[in-house]
């Protein structure tokens, strides 16, 4: 099958044809890469039809749940909806912790629903390694909200705003004094904060975060103009308050249509999108070469056994890499 | 001044030997890159004096606090204390929140200790460019407790833990089920567990939060045979059970010391390293290249506005590079 007639699949909307797609561009075979890239040359023009919503906050926030509710209530509306979820990797047993169809189970089950768990392997942070590249499959292919979930706290909100449409950040009902400091980088990103698990004995608590990070907000700048961010609260286990989240993430993206910003977010999104592709592409390319290899071999044991320093084993393969 | 007579100076235990050695390794000047390694090179046998302890947890943990009390408490017994502190750059001001002398004001007065703050950059996630080798020129200098503090939960967790001796969480009073489910993967890697901010109202959470860390830990696996994980209750605010941090870094030390578990992590932790060094310098050596310079100039300005796709830029970015 070549990529035009995989992009054509893709474009008809036929699930066999859009995992296909995400496999192979997820390959790091060398002999996909250009296949890959034709395929997305293929697709890149498509429509803006969706809304690329990424999520993140801390471990325990119940953005797996938050994600569910959202996707029902989406589906339940007839707007095709992806996940892209994200399979924190346990780094000792290599395998994931939680398969998605457990954490998932009532959406994976739904036919506008496609769900695409991906394990991070610690490549690039809490976002897949392919991420951009299935966002603009899952487009071709009809879905109209897309959501990307991130795991954990830290550069991967970075990474994921900056290939979103909207940024969401989901915080627990006791965020407290963290709000203040490390975090505000990360709050500044975010076009729509919500509150979860404001349920319960949390509801107070949960409104006092709320208060805390809307005195908070007035403060930042945000891209989308005209834009402020949104504070909401949910609990996702209860499906109090996701009508609202889903509202805003449809105010917004009719808003940034409207007044140009969806275009032009994904214009200035699309260099570092370039740099990412060009490194990923030194790297493989690095490690495909045979004599590379072969003096791999012969120093990885030096550099193991102590005898050889990492960063003198550094400098002699990449003068040889570059010698020739 | 030569790489070799830097390196004498920061055996020497000289500070502005040190801080200029840091500042060599940290420069992305393809000049500096050769004179970077040999200064590696020159120290890269010293003697393992020190013990590197890397710091992580979430956000308004109390890192900070945790680290200058128990620099504190180090410099007070005799023990030279460097801290290798992350400033969490905020992306949008490119300016870092919250300078090092604000937040750790008693440790950076005293004579004893040396905090170098580094910014992240956004480069490797939460985890500064060159700690690394920051690491090596400290133990070189007579730094006997090294201290790496990062920012945020994710991915820069197993990122310092390949590389220090010892890795310690801190976690917060309030932790509740989140340890369950993702954190797990991160607690897995941590020697020493902290439950911080244990006091007053959230004593008794902290001692609840603390027994469900427990009671997860036996089932897990360590590097360091013989090593159980500890959990420890402290309050840095009130210097409460930071004596009990300290001594537990120096029991692990002391042990992974007789049993050469120390130095096999340490070779373990050199081949990462060195891939980590070839990857750096693929990059910097394209960027470097005058030509692919040129042709980012030219491509650029179509990725900007839409005319070309960012995939297809970097095919012919990389084809370029590679074809000649």
């Amino acid at each position: 099958m070549t990529p035009e007639s995989l992009a054509e699949g893709i474009r008809r909307g036929e699930r066999r044809a859009l995992a296909k797609g995400i496999t192979l561009i997820e390959s790091s075979r060398p002999e996909d890469e250009l296949l890959a890239a034709r395929l997305l040359d293929g697709l890149s023009h498509t429509e803006m039809r969706g809304i690329r919503v990424g999520i993140s906050g801390p471990p325990g926030a119940g953005k797996s749940t938050l994600i569910e509710s959202l996707g029902m209530l989406a589906v339940g509306k007839g707007v095709p909806t992806a996940v892209l979820a994200i399979d924190p990797s346990s780094r000792r047993s290599g395998g994931s912790i939680l398969g998605d169809k457990t954490r998932m189970p009532r959406l994976s089950a739904h036919p506008l629903a496609f769900i695409r768990p991906t394990a991070t392997g610690g490549a690039t942070g809490g976002v897949a390694r392919r991420t951009r590249e299935s966002m603009v499959l899952l487009e071709a292919a009809g879905f109209e909200l897309i959501l990307v979930e991130t795991v954990g706290v830290g550069q991967s909100e970075t990474e994921v705003h900056g290939m979103v449409d909207l940024f969401m950040l989901v915080l627990l009902p006791n965020a407290g004094d963290e709000l203040q400091g490390i975090k505000r980088g990360i709050m500044e990103l975010a076009e729509l904060l919500v509150i979860n698990k404001a349920d319960g004995p949390f509801r107070h608590a949960a409104e006092t975060t709320a208060a805390q990070v809307c005195s908070a907000l007035p403060l930042l700048h945000h891209d989308v103009t005209g834009w402020m961010p949104r504070v909401l609260l949910t609990s996702a286990q209860e499906e109090q308050g996701i009508e609202a989240v889903y509202e805003t993430i449809q105010a917004f993206r009719q808003r940034a249509m409207e007044n140009g910003e969806l275009k032009q977010r994904r214009l200035r999104q699309a260099t570092p999108w370039m740099w990412e592709r060009v490194h990923d592409g030194l790297r493989r390319r690095f490690l495909a070469d045979p004599t590379i290899r072969r003096l791999v071999g012969e120093l990885e044991p030096g550099v193991e056994n102590g005898t050889l320093g990492a960063v003198a084993a550094a400098e002699r393969l990449l003068q040889h890499f570059f010698g020739r």
